[in-house]
């Protein structure tokens, strides 16, 4: 076990010690611009790799293997000297004795940076989180994986027509991103991958419900972009309900506010929580529990604390910078060009936003998006949405095996990572807390 | 839930119906040979997906992903219109009664091929399979890599050299090909992949340790051939030991008759046991619980039933039909053909396996095979390994991805599919039975 001791910064190293806290795009970008400062960085994260949360969802939905958007954090910083990793789990922050302590031990730093994001939330439903997996992790997409192929095959053994239907119905909550773009792959896989593969039911009479409690699905977005991806979604045959609160979760039905909709598989999309170490630091928080930072990304009265990504609230000309990887990137490198004119005497900037765009994709060869204030959607969204998310993948090879994965998929509407894993034997769909199971 | 009705042979088919449990090498080859007979196929299997086991030892050493290695049985059938595939497990068979027991159903029978294969086992010792986990599934190879990584992530943050030195040792217990093939692959990442990744700690002073009971590594190989793959281990790095008798084992050590090797990781390759469902049959077992066959592969007073596989018990000339892949394809297409000749009312012949020949990889560029008589090992031996794999591998989005990745690491020599999953936050090797992690 590593030794419960304060970790010095290495022997002989003068240099002042940058804990980056979280390996996902801030942290990340933040180590690499540190590249050749005169510092020491430790990068903590309790998982060994930098998972690229974009792709997730196709995961969930058998298109990749977990392998293929993941990448261990200290391969990918392997050449960085000045950088070392250490798989490790903060459990909270001493703002005022400059030490994070760990699950397992304590480490001080002069500079921290704290970019542990967001996880989902129940609105105070916790419970719910049994019948209904949410999508943030490997483990949880393999386990939606594993309901959305596991409900197929239970059902193809299922006499009873009313089971069967209840099987075959698949509820979607949350009409952000991550639920339209669950609600479009489920739907092509219902539609296209699986219809010639069973014999007693046909996959393609599969419903599929996107619930939206809001007026319109990706609410972040133009209205005329949320009613164009309502439009592409219905035509694959998504049932899209907006204005539609969910008020009860049950194993076998969601309810609505005067409807029950029978279900037995039921992902939840909806609500965020930022992850509990923000809360740990004493500053100030927004209402989802978002450390409100000042403008140079610092945490109040303490300047050599920064936190970055979707786990900051920073506002911008009234508007706040919006929990995508972009801004966690442009964060991170930020807050690393300030380290540096620290230590050049140099004083804070404020950090601007650079808006990248919106995109969502929806499913084959239909996407929406807007960049520089150009609206896409359809085809050419969709290409966009390729490009772009090849591009910042990270390494060479996860890069090859996506591009090849997605053309054998366009080509052949197949889905290439059908596993049901983690429970041999086990032939119902099982509702109890999404059980770790992952690759 | 699937009734517990005897589900009959489907309406208006007066076709014999052929029950097939298991869907690896032997039931899928005996399905597709029954392609165009005159019956009604049910292929039963607990899992959804054909899993290709001689590439097994590369998910659990992150070469591969688990997708890669895995089709669904229902869709590598999904043309052959008289087969349906039902996830179910099955307890026990009725021989008297024609019927097999499903853990949540039953289901009738006119012909049963069995074939459902060996799994580890640890000759009496199973407490041993908490510290020494086997390789037989998807679940066991995630749990060895997640193991097999976490040791140098836990190690380098050990502080004390005598735990740290426990971290970097690994006992593989078994000196067959998959304790062997597991070896060489844990040389090649611990020297060549993981090098330049670490700071605090040196990958390449891991010690891999391969301990054999007999005189020889691949007991059923050649003696010459033997002393190559000896020879080859020796020089990638492994530390052979035969004649090498497990004792005891212990979460922090393996002890031998007189000498206690410390370790905090221990992977079991050493036996195997029939699955359980062979004893169910009443049929004659041989001490590894393997059900002994009538020449035809049918079980004496059944000829109704046939054992095929690892699970198949059967003398030719005084010698075990192996337990290897091509003998049971050869066992499944040719039980399909016995099954025709009786519907013909043609009678019985003899099995007769054709000997494919020998294969066993030892790691980049080191194999040892021997084919039609002919002795080969080294470069040559491993390009036929190469070539056999990929062209015994069922899809072609798999071998075009296996061998994309293969590739990759031979020029690299990097592993793709680096990840610590199943436990997050977990930073140290626990001890508990292996636990469900797959993907």
């Amino acid at each position: 076990m590593p030794n419960d001791a304060l970790h010095p910064v290495p022997a002989g190293s003068r240099r002042p010690r940058v804990v980056i806290v979280g390996g996902g795009f801030g942290g990340l970008y933040c180590a690499r611009a540190l590249r050749r400062a005169p510092v020491h960085v430790t990068v903590l994260d309790r998982r060994n790799f930098h998972l690229f949360q974009p792709l997730l969802y196709q995961v969930a939905t058998a298109s990749l293997s977990p392998g293929d958007i993941a990448s261990p954090i200290r391969h990918i910083l392997r050449r960085q000297r000045n950088a070392e990793i250490w798989l490790a789990e903060a459990v909270s922050v001493d703002v005022n004795g400059r030490e994070v302590k760990l699950r397992d031990g304590r480490i001080g730093y002069d500079y921290l940076i704290v970019s542990t994001g967001v996880t989902h939330a129940y609105f105070g439903h916790e419970e719910w989180a049994q019948a209904a997996p949410g999508l943030k992790t490997i483990e949880d997409a393999v386990e939606i994986r594993r309901r959305f192929l596991l409900a197929f095959e239970t059902a193809e053994r299922e006499a009873d027509p009313a089971a069967r239907r209840r099987l075959l119905t698949f509820v979607i909550v949350g009409g952000g991103a991550t639920g339209v773009e669950l609600a479009g792959a489920m739907v092509e896989i219902a539609r296209q991958s699986l219809p010639r593969d069973f014999r007693a039911i046909d996959p393609a009479t599969a419903r599929i419900v996107l619930l939206e409690g809001g007026s319109r699905l990706l609410p972040t977005y133009p209205e005329d972009l949320s009613a164009k991806a309502e439009e592409q979604l219905a035509r694959l045959g998504v049932e899209v309900r907006t204005g539609a609160l969910v008020t009860r979760i049950q194993p076998d039905a969601v309810y609505l506010a005067n409807e029950q909709i029978p279900t037995r598989n039921i992902f939840w999309a909806a609500g965020v929580a930022a992850s509990a170490l923000g809360a740990t630091l004493g500053a100030p928080l927004d209402r989802a529990g978002r450390v409100i930072v000042q403008p140079d990304c610092s945490m109040p009265d303490h300047p050599e604390v920064f936190v970055i990504g979707d786990l900051a609230h920073l506002e911008q000309e009234g508007e706040l910078v919006p929990g995508v990887a972009p801004a966690a990137m442009q964060m991170g490198s930020f807050v690393a060009e300030m380290i540096r004119r620290d230590l050049r005497g140099q004083p804070r900037r404020r950090f601007r936003y650079r808006d990248k765009g919106i995109l969502a994709t929806i499913g084959r060869a239909a996407a929406v998006g807007q960049f520089a204030g150009l609206k896409f959607s359809g085809y050419p969204a969709w290409l966009v949405w390729l490009f772009v998310h090849i591009l910042y993948l990270i390494g060479f090879r996860n890069r090859v095996l996506v591009m090849i994965q997605w053309a054998w998929a366009y080509f052949t509407r197949q889905r290439g990572v059908r596993l049901i894993t983690g429970y041999p034997g086990e032939t119902e769909v099982e509702l109890r807390r999404p059980r770790i199971v992952a690759d």
